[in-house]
């Protein structure tokens, strides 16, 4: 079949929305049409040239949500009219990642997957030409229609809307988890989280809903401030602004009369930038203080910090797609922002047609947009 | 009083055997006959200038075990003959940190402990000319007889041999509460020691006691591979007799037919050489893998990894005194030691009298002792 995607040729250069082939779903794979698809910094980050492991031609987009149009051979759990998430991060459920209990990171398909092709090592997609395009990140949700894995499809209820659902494709779920699968916060906990972006507000969202008494945001732009208090943000702080470093700014709010030492109990980086994630884990207090990476760093940079702040009872650890078992809990999430448990809505902040998607990267790098949907 | 010690009198000089005054046991203090002291890196690492925060003169000394002299004031949980192990990490039970119960890092004497002090900010000790003596860790344990707070006072079993005991003073429980208190390991993991010294072995028995079920031992020196086996080892890596890095050395060592990822399920850092505590960390399992710093690094010196390492799952945490609550878990691991649940005796590889202190680093320094004890 043909379909409508945006494909980038080339690193560094915009999008070109043209029409494409799209192959059957082979077995065990899914074709699904796309109703509405996310940008993300992962989108940017790749296209930009940036990444190491970017590969050309390719369908980028990885936070999507659509309906399931046919099955291939074997498929068992999802039918044609059904609703699904594509997960970036898969769930089979039978690898030793999957079975460890231990770690959200399913390993059945990740070799192929960093090679942008499908699981028997060939792309669905091609030019008109019949030039092969590559798949990205297992999703390629920039297309109108797309072939996924089964295992890297989370089926969700029927009556959530595209549009905003497909944010939980990523940016919520990565946020919303890392508080409360990778972090584990507990009800009364202090927590800082270092920029507010569609992450971080997330992380936001997900500290508010784990009871965390005190929330303190950190960004270098002030219009960030009235964002992060929608989302249940305590304490701005604006490192531009503070005397200073930040880290003794944060240690000196969270002291209390009681506890001199201060530091916060969890902190989240939602930046990439490696000096904010040592700045992160070293405003957290020392005995118990957990320090979550959650930012992508630019290929090569290291994070560094004195081994004492180890010993002294930190502990520094990442998470990927929010600790999130996608087939398992994305489900969840969308239950829980249908039940107005979490926020979405005012956070899209900009809807475009497929032919605007470059628009959507643009609202990006002005910081005018905390997420931008394409529709279909 | 006047008691015999072994003064450090200026960094970098061997220690001078003398009498010194010891003035009596203020409020919530107690006067202790030490006993036993063994004689650790970390008194190496001060005595040789190397510690910033190194302080001259002062009575040495972390490691020992001794008997209950006399109480001062307000001190009601011992009484004169009890057994005792000075705890450089002592526990209140009051402070914020202690009632946290996320850590053994007790804050109530930390500022003064680390100036040489006792909690009222003197010491007890002094020249015979009156020139003040700094205390050091709260403990100084190299004289025959010492003032200690009663926070900092283990009161363990009255026919444990003091000679073995002090030793877990501090090697025997951060080696063990490593495993058991901050990794946490659990019954058929697998896992790494870097540095087969008097900590890295206890690393390895904590292992076997907590059912591990590879406990490999990396070191430069062959002969320690004999010394890990002892204790549970069951495999040793030697980095210079390997082809590649250490960190894929244990990776393949690692797999299993199931698992093609491989990694260590827990690493432990007992050498304080910040490039391995890299290794300790990327040589963990994508996913779940933790590695615990226990050595303590050289003024200065940093910790470094990409951030891509705890993105993708691994956790770097640290431990001091392994994380044991020393009034409370002292005790237990005295126990564990008197009903041959753990091995200490073979570990104290030299008994000294005082005089001969200084021959106990030699023997350090040449790497011929796993442990050196001198007796009174």
């Amino acid at each position: 079949m043909r379909t409508r995607a945006a494909v980038a040729l080339a690193p560094g250069k915009p999008l070109t929305v043209m029409e494409v082939n799209l192959a059957d779903p082979k077995e065990g794979e899914v074709l699904v049409e796309i109703k509405a698809t996310g940008i993300c910094h992962t989108d940017e980050f790749t296209l930009s040239g940036a990444d190491p492991e970017g590969l050309f031609p390719a369908i980028l987009g990885h936070e999507g949500a659509g309906v399931v149009i046919a099955c291939g051979p074997g498929v068992k759990s999802l039918k044609p009219g059904d609703h699904v998430i594509p997960l970036y991060t898969p769930e089979c459920r039978e690898c030793p990642s999957c079975l460890s209990q231990k770690t959200n990171l399913c390993t059945a398909i990740r070799s192929t997957q960093g090679q942008g092709l499908l699981p028997d090592g060939t792309t669905r997609f091609s030019m008109l030409d019949g030039t092969p395009i590559h798949h990205y990140m297992g999703c390629s949700t920039f297309a109108n229609h797309t072939v996924v894995p089964e295992i890297a499809l989370a089926k969700v209820r029927d009556d959530a809307p595209f549009d905003k659902i497909c944010y939980i494709g990523c940016g919520v779920t990565t946020g919303i988890g890392a508080v409360l699968n990778t972090a584990k916060v507990e009800i009364g906990a202090k927590a800082v989280v270092f920029g507010l972006g569609g992450i971080g507000l997330n992380v936001i969202q997900g500290l508010r809903m784990a009871g965390a008494d005190m929330i303190i945001g950190v960004d270098l732009n002030n219009d960030k401030k009235e964002w992060g208090e929608k989302f249940g943000m305590t304490h701005f702080v604006n490192p531009k602004e503070i005397e200073g470093s930040v880290v003794q700014h944060i240690v000196d709010l969270t002291k209390t009369p009681f506890d001199q030492i201060g530091g916060a109990d969890y902190s989240f980086d939602c930046t990439g930038n490696v000096k904010v994630m040592r700045d992160a884990l070293e405003c957290t207090h020392r005995g118990w203080g957990v320090s979550v990476v959650i930012g992508v760093a630019p290929a090569g940079a290291e994070i560094q910090t004195r081994p004492f702040q180890l010993v002294t009872g930190r502990v520094w650890k990442g998470t990927a797609f929010g600790g999130a078992r996608g087939r398992t809990d994305v489900p969840k999430i969308v239950d829980w922002y249908m039940d107005g448990k979490i926020e979405i809505d005012s956070m899209i902040t900009h809807i475009l047609p497929l032919e605007d998607i470059n628009k959507g990267f643009d609202l990006m790098h002005e910081g005018k947009s905390i997420r931008s949907v394409v529709v279909f």
